[in-house]
């Protein structure tokens, strides 16, 4: 097969692990003859310093032409203590998103056993944890009118759902669970929030459809405490996008192998792949970064996107071996032991393919 | 001194923890020569069942005219399928605090030595942590105007803060780290909404007349991720009331000691005290309810309602005693230990003190 991936590589370590995704690829690629075009286009704040808009409609066109979009991070300290100023990298984020039609976040949170001792919960309470987050990324508080009153004293952020926006992030929950435990969890503040009481009675009306799958419904502050107490109680679970922001951040830290977790954006256009964490500006440069989490989001791009599941397992595989041997960057190494670089690490995983 | 406390005891275990904390109350005020009066009044859905409405203008009252406010629990699970039921015991909840203008929620998290070991964290995790979050209380999502639109179709919530409101919160901040370490942690997601921008700009122009409190500005998808990481690196928190919801909840069971955490809710007529815990229906009647956490507010009660500081000391130093012998409740019990009732262990109190 051939395909056409936009390769937004971003800022910080960004290019870095991206490099050693695109290595990989290529290597999967040739192995299972596929053929693939990378077509690189600016993002965030390199974008800013470019072309002075973070998302450019260039950007944008080669993300519209692409079979699904690479991303690496965006991010500047220089943005960071002025979350006011005009321009900057995160509205090129959210632009993204709901010009690419990005309405739902898919994140993982599953354990590798060789990393469970990292995790900051003790081993009990993280073992067997595999739940995934389908987080409503194109609607919500996030987009809806927000501006000042009063001249300036008074400010206001309006939340805003419709019925059709949660059904089509609900049905993808729902298909979601089909293929795994059929068990789905319907995150909301139903007990406060009118929009989340528009999402508790859309999720009910589904129930019907999918008679297999058994929903549940918990308030957003009782799943902030059953993350950190049982997180291997939960399957798959939907949320509106503030709430996702926040509960899948937690999540991502539970499993003690934060630096691993890929996550893919889905939409109405195309699909974007990219690892978890952020920008990580003081490790820029040095060959440190871990590449794993942009590897296993290149794995999830292989399967979701391209139907290629041996594919995406070869990856997996090849970066289990590597967490096996204590092939890791610096952030995984055993005291002790040798660190490897960034690049060491997509050498090995090429060679071991 | 003489107090007139208004005792809300509310539903499900609230009763029960309640009585024990006017047992302890009442020995303490013996002890050092007050004379408490307390007038019960109904709320939740026992006062739903008694008159129909979850918040009776009598308990309003009684609250007004009180010097301060003991508060069991409220909530009942005939509520809990139907968020949208035309009258839920949540809304007495939201009635009270708006009507007695209790804009403040102080939640403390901190640990008993004794008990580390049931945190779902590592010990190396856990130990030293001692944090408050300041949760606005009377604002925001929760307070704005929400409905529908399209015939049913959309619904939306309206998030609104003023720089007044923003700034009445913030002192009780700043002024907390004062008798603390100096360390202020402001919690909002100023890269995306309007309204948290207005709470960083207002908090970020009253440093100055604070210059010995250290300010952070974090989001709340990272401090979501850093109260399971490092919750032992904060010390005081403010937030909005959304997100306070959420993240006071993620911080009340990394302790270990859910069962035990305090909380005040402090505003413009009274204050308010009442355990962190919800009702617990299943266990009501039953007498096996962990009354520490309601005991423990009343200690709140007496030093930050009445300036009581060594009446306050006193009931923390036998709650301490009773930890480190034992004398606990089943939830508290160690395996094959005897598990004490809740009216066992205010007796013991009540005669150790
Ligand atoms: C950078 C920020 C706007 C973004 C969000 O809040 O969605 C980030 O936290 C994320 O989760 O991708
Ligand atoms: C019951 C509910 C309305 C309430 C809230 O969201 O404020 C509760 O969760 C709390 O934190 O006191």
């Amino acid at each position: 097969m051939k395909f056409n991936i936009a390769l937004l590589a971003g800022d910080g370590i960004g290019p870095e692990v991206i490099n050693e995704a695109v290595k990989v690829s290529d290597a999967i690629a040739k192995k299972f003859n596929h053929e693939i075009t990378w077509t690189p286009a600016l993002t965030g704040a390199c974008a800013i310093d470019a072309v002075g808009v973070p998302y450019p409609d260039e950007t944008h066109e080669v993300c519209m032409k692409a079979d699904a979009v690479l991303f690496g991070a965006i991010g500047h300290p220089k943005y960071d203590n002025d979350p006011s100023a005009p321009v900057r990298p995160e509205q090129g984020l959210l632009l993204m998103r709901k010009k690419l039609g990005l309405f739902a976040n898919v994140r993982p949170t599953f354990t590798f056993p060789s990393l469970i001792d990292n995790s900051p919960l003790k081993r009990e309470r993280i073992e067997g944890t595999d739940l995934v987050f389908l987080r409503e990324l194109t609607g919500g508080i996030y987009f809806g009118e927000k501006g000042r009153r009063d001249g300036g004293e008074t400010a206001f952020d309006n939340c805003v759902y419709t019925r059709a926006e949660v059904q089509r992030l609900a049905k993808k929950g729902f298909e979601l669970a089909m293929t795994r435990s059929k068990k789905l969890c319907c995150v909301d503040k139903a007990n406060v929030l009118e929009t989340s009481r528009l999402w508790r009675e859309t999720v009910q009306a589904m129930e019907k459809d999918y008679p297999e799958v058994t929903v549940s419904y918990e308030f957003v502050d009782a799943v902030a405490m059953r993350l950190v107490q049982w997180p291997n109680s939960y399957d798959v679970l939907i949320t509106e996008n503030l709430f996702g922001d926040i509960l899948t951040d937690e999540a991502s830290v539970i499993s003690g192998s934060m630096g691993l977790m890929p996550s893919a954006s889905v939409g109405e256009h195309t699909s974007l792949y990219e690892p978890i964490h952020g920008s990580y500006p003081q490790a820029t440069g040095l060959n440190i970064a871990n590449p794993l989490a942009t590897i296993l989001s290149a794995a999830m791009m292989f399967e979701d996107a391209f139907g290629l599941k041996d594919e995406a397992e070869a990856i997996r595989a090849v970066v289990n071996k590597s967490l096996e041997q204590g092939v890791v960057t610096e952030d995984l190494a055993a005291k002790g032991t040798k660190a490897y670089k960034t690049s060491e690490v997509g050498d090995w995983l090429v060679e071991n393919l």
